[in-house]
């Protein structure tokens, strides 16, 4: 059976995949791919995703030059989600989100039964507006 | 805003989790919750999830006794993924996968273009037969 073919596609043919940060072990981000996007992620060796948003492929990188090269790729044992080990390109710390953040994961949970807040505690690493010159 | 209105939940209810070991960074596993299983996360301080095949709140470790002990929770730039530090009780090292391994995410893609094909790499630590006993 086809690689592609063990994967349980959702009913939108799309997979959920994490990209992990092969060096630190950081869960850099989330995202989703359809068939074709995990097909040229493994021949390319770069993430590239499918965007629901704007319904077509997205090389991670392509506006930002933060490309994700891709040294290991994993399956949970449902077969329905991906585990991404990448190495964040284009700056030093990598930057994988789009508010020029290292990881996406920046908000943390705070406070008690009291009252809980989602803080953002990680630094912009980047303007994003130096980061997408378009 | 209560923190649990900041979440995007999907058309379902539910929002994507994953669950990483806070002493490895090794990600062990990727499931979902609904606005109650999130709630009783932060509340009980371990991992509650809203089973999907089930259609019901899922206390993990219920069956098993390998609870997941909650050290803190991220939410994403979107607001619609969260990530859980935890540690991985009632087995050292932490079995967090049904099949009796450490992480669900034990299958890597191998091989190139001429032929690849998902491995399973990691071993069992228990037998699941003697993990869930009913």
């Amino acid at each position: 059976m086809d690689w592609l073919d063990s994967i349980k596609w959702d009913s939108d043919g799309l997979v959920p995949v994490i990209a992990q940060e092969a060096g630190t072990g950081d869960v850099l981000m989330f995202a989703w791919m359809n068939r074709e996007a995990l097909a040229l992620t493994a021949e390319r060796g770069q993430a590239v995703y499918f965007s629901r948003s704007r319904q077509r492929l997205w090389h991670k990188g392509e506006e930002s030059g933060h490309f994700q090269q891709v040294h290991e790729m994993r399956l949970d044992c449902d077969a329905d989600v991906v585990l991404l080990k990448v190495t964040q390109l284009g700056h030093e710390p990598g930057i994988a989100c789009h508010t020029g953040r290292h990881s996406c994961f920046y908000s943390r949970l705070e406070g008690d039964a009291a009252g809980r807040r989602w803080t953002p505690v990680e630094p912009v690493l980047q303007d994003p507006a130096s980061i997408y010159k378009k």
